[in-house]
């Protein structure tokens, strides 16, 4: 029996995807060797690492616009020192809307000045902040799309007025269609909508890169990755082949624009049975709610347990809120079907009846 | 039909991993989800990581003395900027004998003094120098254990009279017995004898830590890691997983002493081929071949075509050199059966009969 996954991250992947993932480990491309053992200067994973880094950049809009797709290691983690390493000279600008805007702050300040430009931390990251301004002496501004554990999403990006921008769209990357050349640097863990863990995929406008004066490590410098197509060393083969297999899948889907319709049915569906039901209460500010991650808490406690007895019995997993916002979050990345959400909702109304 | 796979790495595992690896990507657990889709912080994936860090610990005979296990990422090319970030203060001493040590010292000096104590460039590495001396006021010593590339090996680590010693040994670790306390930091690529590419294991001694005025990034630093049990943020969940398998197997195979002996088999089955046969020679210096990788050449390039002819009708995969050293080179790594070995000697038989 297969469950409804609301994980977090690592989350749910195509099922179709699991089972080209499953055989290749067996056997890849009918090659007679397993994925993870061949080499990766073989003929058959260099088309697998071009394949996903052409379906990055396609997926995104971005062809014949300068951008460069790599797919490195370490996790946006690694991305907030790599940014700074790689663009910080002076004064960096940074919008914090949550833990990872805070962790990129917290990076950051290693390299240079950082001023935080606004910030929501005052309500708990409940809301986006608005009606800020982005300093014209900023060598990047940097923000973060979507706020997985507070269940927040930009909607409208600001103007900057030349700045470089800078996106953190670990979890909503692939969901829904922006005009992405906006950005100079996208960067996305791919463990939500894009894969398994271990790989991460960077977007990197070309044209930003060698202008610092600081010397860089060759791991942590773009330009090493960008001369070498991602290969400067050992990639992690398995990851970036699964990626590709997921990117197939969402081109399969419609791309972008095709998966941001099913994920908006997906987020209209648990926000309205949020709104309707009388036992509960969502989180976050209404205008700034996301499309990947509902958080919602029960008004009465007391019901906790009869909750989370009927969400298991219906098979549902991973819906437990972040210890920082508690209560629940549903997290419906781009793979998580509909049904699996009209379970959780039928849960929710069950939980009115029995109540 | 399986091949029979001396790839350098990413390399062969057991065939048995790679079913338990691949019934995970379906069924992990009989959990209902695939290992690809569960939280990092779910209580299954805690285990596998617990379990990874102290088979690592225990098949190195560390336990109790003070070390601690981390599975990160980036490959050995991280910890080449990492060691040197987190240790050195003024003057390191680094021992030179090929390509990725060579890669070592050009990171190392972007944090300090790099002392090279002895290198084997003059004769394209094919030897390990020694008869150097680890200078008294160096922060730690550097080495390679083994030379994929080159085919060599040390089998005499230096003492280093309390100096740290950090050892990159990517491409032999677990492969055969050594003294590992004599050792501050090991590293290695999982890519050879430990799982799939996309996770690092590096093996610290805590006390050699904090010594350093030089604030470090916290992906850098490998307090942090330690800190958080390598949870500090999400881990390349696949790879450590099938690290794991790895290593459990290593353990019923009689751990390292037990694989050493089929190691010790199967080199001396090749290289006493490459010695006999009239055909072949050697590249490495005799004293300094890698019981990993053994690299070899036709004394006449005009049987070149009708070896690789018969070596791919024997199922044979992955012996061509590194375009370095040119030739040949059989990787055989612990999960590489003897009789691959035969079958490649056998070949080179053939070779001497119909050439």
């Amino acid at each position: 029996m297969k469950k409804h996954n609301f994980s977090a991250g690592p989350c749910i992947l195509p099922q179709s995807v699991f089972e080209q993932a499953s055989q290749a480990v067996l056997n890849f491309n009918n090659s007679g060797l397993s994925i993870l053992e061949i080499s990766h200067r073989s003929k058959d994973f260099v088309a697998v690492m071009d394949e996903a880094q052409k379906l990055a950049i396609e997926l995104l809009g971005l062809e014949g616009k300068g951008y460069k797709a790599l797919f490195l290691q370490g996790g946006a983690s690694t991305q907030f020192l790599m940014a700074a390493y790689n663009l910080l000279e002076k004064k960096a600008a940074y919008l914090n809307t949550g833990t990872w805007s805070s962790k990129a702050i917290k990076e950051a300040k290693l390299f240079g000045e950082v001023e935080e430009v606004a910030s929501s931390k005052d309500k708990n990251f409940n809301y986006i902040p608005k009606n800020y301004s982005v300093p014209a002496d900023a060598d990047y501004f940097h923000c973060t799309s979507n706020n997985t554990i507070f269940g927040t999403q930009i909607k409208d990006f600001p103007t900057t007025g030349g700045i470089p921008m800078v996106c953190d769209m670990s979890s909503d990357i692939f969901s829904r269609k922006l005009d992405f050349s906006k950005f100079s640097i996208i960067y996305a863990g791919a463990q939500k909508n894009m894969g398994p863990a271990g790989t991460t995929l960077v977007v990197v406008k070309e044209d930003i890169l060698g202008k610092i004066s600081r010397e860089i490590p060759s791991m942590l410098d773009y330009q090493t990755h960008i001369g070498k197509d991602s290969m400067f060393n050992t990639p992690p083969v398995f990851a970036v082949y699964t990626s590709m297999l997921t990117l197939r899948w969402l081109k399969e889907k419609g791309g972008v624009e095709g998966i941001q319709k099913l994920n908006e049915e997906k987020a209209a569906l648990i926000y309205n049975e949020i709104d309707r039901n009388p036992l509960f209460e969502g989180f976050a500010a209404v205008e700034d709610r996301s499309m990947m991650n509902a958080t919602f808490n029960l008004k009465d406690e007391k019901y906790k347990d009869l909750f989370e007895d009927l969400a298991k019995a219906a098979h549902i997993n991973g819906i437990n809120g972040h210890r920082s916002v508690g209560g629940y979050r549903a997290s419906m990345y781009n793979a998580l079907p509909l049904k699996s959400v009209q379970t959780l909702v039928n849960v929710m109304k069950e939980l009115e009846t029995q109540a």
